[in-house]
């Protein structure tokens, strides 16, 4: 359904192309515009046919009544004041950062009408060779209004979101950064540690349970270190629990606690478990 | 190709089971006898067609040319002696435990004809009924002789393995667990750690990064605490190895020291890519 005439859609990568496909396929703009700091990735894209029009230059953006940063998260923050000079009056502006507390603070204070949202469908693959029309639906996007959002404005992007197939949830800010540090930002902080001590010389030995652990450390390098350091303290918690519970395993390990270890695995099991 | 008269398989879960299958479509055995505590799961081996014979008593195994313990570790350590006396004279014994040092310290000076395997062929599933005769097809299984091992029991052992589809590749048992304990056990440990940290509320935002990193927590958990505790030092050094590696991570992180966490993520990023 038309819900848009123009959309553009800044940083054209893994979830920035996605979005123009799927956007594409339900119809829901008109038209849609890419901005990318790389022209091959412009000219994939037109190929793709995934954009109508693309540019290096923001300037493309201006007649756009929706704008979808999808840049790390660092430049979403440091973009918002330029984007601002932009756009035109009325023009909605979401982006699909992985943290929201320091986006939203900047952008919801720059923005008239800004909605923060995280779409849950990244993958460890990155550009718009890996881009899809299909990875939102039945995926979950977290919202995050805070008192200050415009209602209409919200509205228009719920169903945006809504549209493309995925569950929409409204969270703080600081919910939201709280809870990803455990589910999302604490699991690539392990698995890039993991891999990382694992002697170069064992690697050929690895198995499908090494393979699966470390899955996410082939995620792209700085947009990680972007991620972690935009919701540092959150993230240094969520590592210090994590921290405390291995040490924990380790020393019923060391004192051969065979009971405590598998009230422990078993506990982990369950939960597991419970996940789809 | 025909190897062995009657293969027996004490323990018929997910890697006995797949065994028997797999002896069976390459023909490797005319006979295939499986050993189970539990009654359901002889009926549904023999219903499958898993096995041709199957019993709760051991005495079942007392005419086989090779007996494989599929059992969990401690098992195959605790019924080393009596099997020894229920087989015949020239009879092969093999395993297929997580961690050698402890098996083969011991079935080494028990049996006289007896080679150590580990096929990497293992899932979080378990049981027969997630057997499969391809699940060697491909994967890499260490053999473990020793300088007292038969080297004819050796060359069998091995090419029964090689009947399988696996490639075959020989370690010390020291060198095993030292292998293992950082491509399979310090990963293991890890996902049900890393689980357990996640508080139960957050589970329902989890995505596939949470997901695949803790996939292998929804292992057996009594199997596993018996790997853990059968290799207790190993995996404890591999654990503080990792924690000194995470710790680094933090302190990285808490000094905000973008650089560094890049060269860490980078690096994290080749081995990962390294891995097929």
């Amino acid at each position: 359904m038309r819900l848009f005439n123009k959309v553009a859609i800044v940083g054209t990568g893994l979830i920035g192309g996605s979005l123009a496909l799927a956007i594409k396929k339900k119809g829901i703009a008109r038209e849609i515009i890419g901005v990318s700091r790389h022209k091959k990735t412009l000219l994939l894209a037109k190929r793709r046919g995934v954009i109508d029009k693309g540019s290096q230059n923001l300037n493309i953006i201006k007649d756009a009544d929706l704008v979808i940063l999808a840049t790390p998260v660092s430049t979403i923050i440091n973009s918002a004041p330029k984007i601002l000079k932009l756009i035109k009056k009325g023009c909605l502006v979401t982006d699909v950062g992985s943290t929201k507390q320091a986006i939203v603070s900047k952008l919801g204070r720059i923005f008239p009408k800004y909605v923060g949202s995280h779409p849950l469908a990244g993958s460890e693959k990155r550009g718009i060779i890996n881009a899809g029309p299909d990875i939102f639906r039945d995926s979950l996007c977290i919202l995050t209004p805070t008192k200050n959002t415009d209602r209409e404005a919200l509205d228009k992007i719920k169903r945006l979101w809504l549209e493309l197939g995925a569950r929409v949830v409204f969270l703080t800010p600081h919910a939201h950064d709280n809870i990803l540090s455990f589910t999302s930002h604490l699991p690539h902080l392990v698995a890039f540690s993991l891999i990382g001590t694992v002697p170069k010389k064992y690697l050929r030995f690895a198995s499908s349970g090494l393979k699966d652990t470390t899955r996410v450390a082939a995620s792209d390098s700085q947009l990680w270190v972007d991620i972690f350091l935009s919701s540092q303290k959150n993230i240094i918690k969520a590592i210090e629990l994590f921290q405390e519970n291995l040490s924990s395993i380790k020393s019923a390990l060391k004192r051969k606690d065979k009971r405590l270890l598998a009230e422990i695995l078993i506990e982990a099991k369950k939960k597991r478990d419970s996940l789809a």
